[in-house]
């Protein structure tokens, strides 16, 4: 199976195990409910639900603890861009080539589905019943909520905000990023490698050094197709970050800067795989395919 | 100790808890984090927070356990507080006397003031040692993200939102109700009761017809005060409800009519609590304290 394969393989996977969600009766009401819907079924590349996957099964783990974890993280994935869409955040109006949350119903909605999404990632791994023991169930749910609160995605968006229209340096731009986007991928990683008796804790740190390199990569690389790419390619309006005054590694790298930087990061991430005594082969065919995608 | 001082003495503990955790050094940006403390630290009543602790304390649990859930719990309560006060959703400018969040600061931080607290409360819970065993803790955590999400908290306020400007029957009234608030009202008793070993089922259920008898009551009450109280006291603008068009138990039964559903329900309760092989003085008091209170 090519990577491309594999990443469509996770997409259907999460995919179904969310739908699976939403088609039981659940006692709610419905426009929040389709609000909810409408912020997590967006086409979107679940590149965290595959590094859950493509992690665990590495390392032998259950293919259901799996398919919980991938959808949990992808909830708060989800919400996260629902709320950062907002007209008092980043004020889009288009993700993945089609109206916003709160565009295609209303800010209250989007505020609620936002917050409907962030809980269900929570009700998700607290439901079920994974092979592990319940410790490690507990730790997962402390390593989720650590990776999106205020020392993760939440405070690396603090700091993006408190970063639009300043001049800062690499290392803070760095911060910005391990924070805001870094944390929940490393975690994705880790939720995978959790549900495997196999992760030592020397897995664990090899993991952790792939799942920051390869994360600042795809940021960096973001930044990249922000300049180079298209909009209908990109699926968001192409030049928005300069738009909007955010500093961006080819801003403060120059463009030849910023791909050479993309590079060394996956150089990294390639050395931490080396160092993990398992089959890499699917974790290292990503880490090259971050770089090279074109939205 | 007399009711009032009892939820003196649960407002204390559970501020002390969360001041703990904010005193700590956290990895994050600093006026996300001063607007989540705002958003916390705000004088609020902690009736949740006492129900934890009036629950747990009844049935012989740890203290320090309690002090957790009660804080995840206020978290939770905290965060749908900063969201509903925003322009997008009932657009008030003043809370229990003082600015809300978004006119503190600004509306993103109070979003992401909002979005840090819910993750907060998932955080404390999974983080703490408990004293109980590792698959009561899961279940603690699987019930709170059921309270708050699409079949609780964030549901009733969709539900709130839909019913705005219509006529509506008292029984879609109370369903509204029933999730916007009693859903994690009535977890937080679940919450405290969890923490014992003493609690049956049966006293869980007996727990559960009191949770949401005094949960309606409290909102049938709230909304007595908002046509009877003043705005000084209240700590908010008097009228506001009807001023914004919602449904309130006085104006579908008459003024005598919601105070004789607020009597009856307190009396559904004691008849509860009656069934609980335990000392449930404290929690008749509260009862009887919740359709008496001014604010």
């Amino acid at each position: 199976m090519s990577i491309k394969e594999k990443i469509e393989s996770a997409q259907h996977d999460v995919v179904t195990t969310l739908q699976q969600y939403f088609d039981q009766p659940l006692d709610t009401e419905k426009t929040v409910k389709q609000a909810t819907e409408y912020g997590l079924f967006n086409g979107g590349k679940r590149l965290r639900p595959f590094l859950v996957y493509a992690t665990g099964e590495m390392l032998g783990a259950n293919k259901q603890d799996l398919n919980v974890l991938a959808a949990a993280i992808e909830c708060i994935h989800s919400y996260s861009l629902v709320h950062d869409d907002l007209p008092a955040m980043d004020d889009d109006e288009l993700r993945r080539g089609r109206p916003t949350c709160h565009i295609a119903f209303d800010d209250a909605h989007a505020i609620l589905a936002g917050d409907a999404l962030q809980t269900l990632a929570f009700e998700l791994i607290a439901s079920h019943t994974f092979s592990c023991n319940a410790q490690t169930q507990v730790k997962m749910i402390a390593k989720l909520a650590n990776a999106s609160g205020l020392e993760g995605m939440v405070g690396g968006q603090g700091l993006d905000i408190a970063a639009t229209d300043k001049v800062i340096t690499v290392q803070e731009l760095e911060r910005i990023h391990r924070l805001k986007t870094g944390a929940l991928i490393n975690c994705a990683i880790t939720l995978g490698a959790l549900c495997s008796e196999k992760a030592d804790k020397q897995t664990l740190e090899n993991l952790s050094v792939f799942g920051y390199a390869i994360g600042l990569a795809f940021q960096v690389h973001d930044d990249i197709l922000d300049v180079e790419g298209d909009t209908f390619t990109l699926g968001k309006p192409q030049g928005s970050d300069l738009a909007a005054n955010k500093a961006t590694y080819p801003a403060l790298l120059g463009m030849l800067g910023a791909k050479q930087m993309a590079q060394d990061l996956i150089e990294q991430a390639h050395q931490a795989l080396a160092k993990i005594d398992a089959d890499t082969s699917v974790l290292a065919a990503l880490a090259n395919y971050l770089i090279k995608r074109d939205h």
